[in-house]
C-alpha cells in the first residue's frame, strides 16, 4: 500500500513460540481439507497429484471463502535492506506460513531496485516467498518512476517466476520529491490496471487499493470512490483497503462501494499498533489521523514498548472482531511491518491461525505454490532435508517429474554455486553456530558428538542445544523420532547420518507421524539411511553388504573416484509411496543413482561452506572439518524388504563387529 | 526351408495334454530366470520394465546360449490354407509357446499371396505369432517370383510389424514350373542376403540355409559349402540346416563348415517322421535319400500310423541325443509340419520343453515379443481376459504406457470392427459352442447357469464342460480359484461376472498364484469385479454403494445413456501393483473410466457376435441374448481398502437383500 519502507528491524526469533500455545478456536482438520478441496491447489492439495490440478486463481479462492462463510487472512511484508535481513525475512515467511495465510504480499520499493536480481529486491523476495516458502504470493507494483517498457519487463519477469497476483498502486514519489511526470508513463493505479489487462489479459489477478477515509490526494471521498469503481470496471479483481482504526470506517466504506456498484471482494487492511514510533511514521506516510481515543490511550504509555504492544494487540483484536461480526468481512489483510509477534497473537486469538496442520499432500515438508510445479509429485530423497536447494536447482526445469522419476530429469540440475550465493544463509550468526557446533574441535569424535547431540536434542559440551545443522533447511522431521535411539547410537560411533527414514508397511495415510496424502489411503516406506563415514569403514561395509541382497547401496567419496553401487543407473528406487482410493500409486520420493552424484557434490561442499569456514583457515578445527570432507565417504542404504522393517542397523552393527575382528587379527599378527 | 506346403491337416486338440505328463529333465526356475536376464527381453523379462529393455537380437541370444552351454529349440510352421486353419494354427502357437521355444518361424508361401493382409498369408501369420502369441518370430523370404521393388515392400511391411528375423532362401519354383529368370530379380539366397543388408543394414537378423548333404542343385558338396561361406561373409548371422537323418551327417557338415572358416552358429534342422506319406513327400521335395535302415524299418509298418509315429519319435529322439551329446549342438530346429504331438513328446523327453513356467513378468498372461512394446507395462484391466484384442486395438500406438497409465492413451483405441474380422474366431465350432452354451435357451436364468458352470468347471445341463467363453481369449486365470465359490454363487443369482481379481495385500512376488515380476518383491491387488446384471439391480446397487466410500464403481448400459461413476476421468486407479528391490513401483493394471467406455462397446457386442449369432434370428434363444445385451448393465467395482480384503461380496449381498425388501414392500402395498 502506501506504507513506506519505514521499519526494517528484525524481531527476536520466535521460531517455536507458537507451538506451545493453546488455541481454543482452532479449526478442525476436516474443515481445512474440505476447504483445500474446493480451492484445488491450496493447503493440503497444494501442488499435488491428489487433486485435479486446475489453476484456481486467488480471486476464486476468496470468492469461495465468502460463499462458504469461511474466514481467512493475508499478510503484507516489505523488502529487506540487507541480504542478512532477507535471510531473516525468509525465516519469518517460513514461520508465518505455518499458520496458513491465504496469501502474502510484498511491497514494491522503487528506491530499492525492486525488479533486480538482488536478494533484497521486491521481485526476488516475491520469488522466494512463492517458490521457496510455498506461499501464494502477491507482488505490489507502482506507477512512480516506471516507463511502459520497463513495466512490461517487470511484469514478464514476475510472470516467469510464476507470480500470478499483483497489487497495482500509484505509489508515492520518494520522500521529499514531487511527482515528476517525465519519469513515469503511468499516473494512477487505474493506468496500471489497464496496462496489465491489455498486455497479459487474465494471466494476473489484479488487486487495487481502497481508501476508507478517501485518498489523501483526492478532492473528495466521493471522487475517490468513483475512481475505485473505475479501477474495478477496468479489470481489478478485488480491493484491499488502506489501514483505518475503527470498524465503522470500513463498514461505511464498504456500503458506499456497494451503493455505487462495486461488487468485488473488499478486504480491510489491518494495522496492529506495535510501537509509538512506527505508528507515528505510518500515519504520517499514509496521511491519516489517529483517532483521539487511541492517542489518548497511547500518549501516556509512549515510552513503555511492552504496554504499547499490549494495547495494540487489544485494540486490533477489538477492531477485527467488530469487522468479522459485521458480516461484511471474511478476510483480514495484516500490515505486519515484517514483525511476527503481534500479528500471530491476534490471529491466534481470532482463531484464524491454523494451528492444526493439514495432512501433508506429499511427504515433502514444503511444496511450491507456483502453479507450474503443481503437477510435480516425485523428488529424490536426498534433498528432502533441503527443499529450497532442490527448488532452486530445478527452477529451470520446464516439466517436473509426475508419477515416476523416470530417467530424463537428472542431468539438468542447476549449478551448486548459484545456490550458495544466497539461500545457504541461515538465520543464525557465526557466533551462534560456533556455540552449537564447537568453538574448537580437537578430533573427529568432536564432530561425531555434534551429530549425536543434534539428533538426540541433548545439550552439547558447553550446554547449548544444537538447533542448526549444515545439511538441513528444516527442522528434523517427526518420523526421525521413530528411529532416534538407533541414530544417536551410530552417530556416536562415526556413522554421521544426514538423512533417514524408518520402514513403514501400509500405515493409514492419516498417521500423524508418517502419514500424508488424502485420508483414505495407506502409506509405505523403505528404510533409508544416508551418512558420511570414514573410509576405514568402507571395506567392512562392503563385506557385510554381500549378505544383504535386499539392500541397495551407493558409496562415493568427494572426488567421485570411488563410486560403488548396486543400483541400476536406469532404475530409480521408490522409497516412499502411497495407495489411495481411486488413484494410481503415488511414489513421491526416490533414490536415484544419477541424482545422488549431483547431490554428493552439494553434500560434501556443505562441510566446507557451512562448517569449515567458521574457523580460521590455519586452525586445527578447520583442518579436521576439511579432512573429513576430503576423506570420508557419503553412503546411502535402502532396505527393500520393508515388510520386515529395517536391517540397516544390523548391517552397521555387523560392520563394526567385522572392523573389530579385523583389527584384532591385525594386532595379533 | 525347401519344405513345400505339403501338409496342412490339423491335429487333435492337444490343449491340456502336456499338463499331465511328468518330465524328469525339467529345468529349474532359477535357471530359466538367469537365462531370461542374460537375454534381456526374452521369457520372464519379455517386454517388461523389470529388465533393462535394450534390444537383444536373436543372434545374441543364440550366442549367449552357446556361451552358457544352455540348450534350446525352435519350431517351424507353414501358413494355413483357410481362415479356420489360421485360427487353429494360432491356437497351436499359443500351446507351443508354453514350452518356451527360443523362436518360431513361418515359411514363405509364394503361391499363397504371402505378403498380403489375408489371415492366411505368411506375413500375417508371422505378425500374429509375434504380436499376439508373444513368440520371437522369424519370417522366411524367398527369391522366386520377387522383383526388387516388391521385395523392398515385403521387407518394410515385416519391419512395420516388428519382425526382426528373416530366413533368406532361394526357394523353388512351384511344382511343375522351371525357374523363370524374368520373374525374379534374385537368383540365390546370397542375393537376398546382400539386398537386405544393403537396404536395412543391421535391422534384421538374417538366417540362411545349410545343406548337410549338399544342395540338390549344386554340382558338388564343396561348391555348396563355399556358397554357404559366401552367404555368411555377406552378412548372414547364422545357419539352419536342411533336414537329415543321421547325426554324423550333421557332425561332418559342421566340421567342414568350420574348416573353411564359417564361424557363426549352425543349427541342425530336425524332422520327426510323423507319417509315411508326409515323409515321402518331404524327401521328394527336398530331393533327399532316406537311409536304408530307416526305410527298412518303415516299409513294413507303413500302413500303421500309430507305429510310424512311435518309430518317428524314437528315431528322432536318438538323432537329437546324438547331436546334443556331440557337443557341437546347443539348439535344435524342428520342422513341425504344423503338428504338435510328436514334437512336444520329443522335446519333453529331451528336457527341452520348459514345463515349469517362468515367473510372469507382469500380471498379464501374455506379452508381445515385439520390441516396440518392450517398455509397455501398464494396461487397463478390462482386456486382461482378451489380450489379443487389446494388442490389436492398440497396434497403431507409437508409444505404450510405461510406469503409469496417464491420460493420453485412451482416445486412440483401434476400431472394434477390425478386430472382429479375424481374431475373434475361436478354435471351436458352432456345434461345440451350442453344446456348451445351450442349444435352446428358455430364460435368462439359463444364461446365468452357463456363467456359473463356466466358472465352477461343473458340467452343464447336457453334461458338457464349458471350455469357451464369449469374453475371454484365455483360460480362467488361476487366481479365480481363490474367489471361485463367491463367484459361482453370485453368477447363479444373475451377477454375470466377466472379470475379477481377489484382494492381495503384499504377498511375495514368488507366490505361485498371484505372484509376478522378479522374485524379490511384494505384490498387491485391489479386489475387482466386473459383471453384467439386469437393470432391475441397479437402483439397489446404487443405494448400497452409498455406504461404501472406499469402493469405486462404474455402471453403464449398452447405449451409454446411463453412465454413472465415482471415478475421476483424469485418475486411473491402480488395481495391481508390485514393489521390487531397487525399482520404482510397478502398477501394471489400472481401471480407467475413459477406456472402460471403449471396452464397454466391445463387451456388449460379444453377446451378439459371439453368442446371439449361434441361434436363428427369429428364435427365442436369440431374443434372450439380444435382450440381455440391450437391457443389462455392465458394472465394475474396485474395493480400494485392499488390506481389509474385499467388501464386494458384502455389497452384492446387501444389494440382494435390499431388492428383496423392496419387493416385499411393493407386494405388501
Amino acid at each position: 500500500m502506501t506504507l513506506g519502507n519505514s521499519e526494517n528491524q528484525t524481531v527476536p526469533n520466535s521460531h517455536n513460540m507458537h507451538h506451545h500455545e493453546t488455541n481454543h478456536e482452532t479449526r478442525h482438520l476436516t474443515q481445512v481439507l474440505k476447504r483445500a478441496e474446493s480451492e484445488g491447489t491450496n493447503v493440503a492439495a497444494k501442488g499435488c497429484c491428489l487433486q485435479s490440478t486446475r489453476y484456481v486463481s486467488l480471486t476464486e479462492k476468496i470468492e469461495k471463502r465468502i460463499e462458504n462463510n469461511d474466514r481467512w487472512y493475508s499478510l503484507e511484508f516489505f523488502p529487506p535492506r540487507t541480504p542478512s535481513g532477507a535471510a531473516n525475512l525468509i525465516g519469518c515467511f517460513d514461520r508465518m506460513a505455518v499458520g496458513q495465510p491465504l496469501f502474502c504480499d510484498i511491497t514494491w520499493h522503487p528506491a530499492g531496485d525492486p525488479a533486480s536480481d538482488k536478494e533484497t529486491s521486491s521481485m526476488m523476495i516475491a520469488n522466494t516467498m512463492l517458490n521457496y516458502c510455498g506461499i501464494d504470493t502477491m507482488l505490489h507494483i507502482t506507477c512512480y518512476g516506471a516507463k511502459k517498457e520497463a513495466m512490461l519487463s517487470y511484469l514478464n519477469k514476475a510472470k516467469d517466476f510464476g507470480i500470478r497476483n499483483l497489487l497495482a498502486l500509484r505509489g508515492d514519489p520518494p520522500v521529499g520529491e514531487e511527482w515528476d511526470p517525465n519519469k513515469s508513463d503511468f499516473r494512477y493505479g487505474l493506468d496500471l490496471v489497464k496496462f496489465i489487462r491489455q498486455h497479459f489479459e487474465d494471466y494476473f489477478v489484479i488487486c487495487v487499493a481502497g481508501y476508507p477515509q478517501g485518498h489523501p490526494d483526492s478532492t473528495s471521498y466521493e471522487e475517490d470512490l468513483g475512481y475505485l469503481k473505475e479501477k474495478v470496471d477496468c479489470g481489478a479483481d478485488f480491493v484491499i483497503t488502506q489501514l483505518f482504526f475503527q470498524a465503522e470506517t470500513f463498514i461505511k466504506f464498504e456500503s458506499d462501494c456497494r451503493a455505487i456498484g462495486i461488487t468485488c471482494p473488499i478486504i480491510p487492511g489491518i494495522f496492529p499498533i506495535q510501537g509509538y514510533a512506527s505508528l507515528r511514521n505510518i500515519v504520517r506516510l499514509a496521511k491519516l489521523d489517529v483517532p483521539k481515543e487511541i492517542l489518548a490511550c497511547i500518549e501516556p504509555i509512549k515510552d513503555n514498548d511492552e504496554a504499547i504492544r499490549h494495547f495494540g494487540v487489544q485494540t486490533c483484536l477489538d477492531l477485527c472482531r467488530d469487522l468479522l461480526e459485521s458480516g461484511k468481512v471474511h478476510g483480514l489483510h495484516f500490515y505486519t511491518l515484517n514483525r511476527e509477534f503481534a500479528t500471530i497473537e491476534i490471529l491466534k486469538k481470532l482463531g484464524l491461525w491454523l494451528e492444526e496442520q493439514p495432512m501433508r499432500a506429499l511427504p515433502w515438508k514444503k511444496t511450491s505454490s507456483n502453479f507450474s510445479r503443481s503437477k510435480e509429485n516425485v523428488r529424490p530423497i536426498f534433498w528432502s532435508i533441503r527443499p529450497k536447494s532442490y527448488v532452486h536447482r530445478t527452477s529451470n526445469w520446464n516439466e517436473f517429474p509426475n508419477g515416476r522419476w523416470g530417467l530424463s530429469s537428472a542431468p539438468s540440475f542447476g549449478m551448486l554455486t548459484d545456490y550458495h550465493l544466497f539461500y545457504m544463509k541461515l538465520d543464525a550468526s557465526r557466533d551462534e553456530l560456533l556455540d552449537e557446533w564447537g568453538r574448537e574441535l580437537t578430533s573427529e569424535e568432536d564432530v561425531w558428538r555434534m551429530f549425536a547431540c543434534y539428533i538426540s536434542g541433548e545439550k552439547n559440551q558447553i550446554g547449548k542445544v544444537i538447533r542448526h545443522f549444515p545439511w538441513t533447511d528444516e527442522e528434523l522431521s517427526s518420523e526421525t523420532s521413530l528411529i532416534q535411539t538407533n541414530l544417536v547410537e551410530i552417530n556416536r560411533r562415526g556413522i554421521l547420518t544426514i538423512n533417514s527414514q524408518p520402514a513403514v508397511n501400509g500405515k493409514p495415510s492419516s498417521d500423524p507421524i508418517v502419514g500424508w496424502g488424502t485420508l483414505d489411503g495407506y502409506v509405505y516406506q523403505k528404510a533409508y539411511l544416508e551418512f558420511f563415514t570414514s573410509a576405514d569403514n568402507i571395506p567392512a561395509l562392503r563385506h557385510v553388504l554381500k549378505s544383504f541382497p535386499n539392500v541397495n547401496y551407493h558409496f562415493v567419496n568427494k572426488s567421485g573416484k570411488v563410486n560403488e553401487t548396486n543400483i541400476d543407473d536406469e532404475q530409480p528406487i521408490a522409497v516412499t509411496w502411497g495407495v489411495f482410493t481411486g488413484r494410481e500409486i503415488i511414489q513421491p520420493t526416490v533414490v536415484d543413482s544419477v541424482s545422488f552424484m549431483i547431490w554428493k557434490d552439494e553434500a560434501f561442499s556443505l562441510w566446507t561452506e557451512r562448517w569449515g569456514k567458521l574457523y580460521e583457515p590455519e586452525s586445527r578445527s578447520h583442518a579436521i572439518i576439511e579432512n573429513i570432507a576430503d576423506t570420508y565417504f557419503l553412503v546411502n542404504l535402502v532396505d527393500n524388504a520393508y515388510p520386515e522393517g529395517s536391517s540397516l542397523w544390523t548391517i552397521l552393527e555387523a560392520m563394526f563387529e567385522y572392523q573389530k575382528s579385523a583389527k584384532n587379527t591385525n594386532n595379533a599378527s
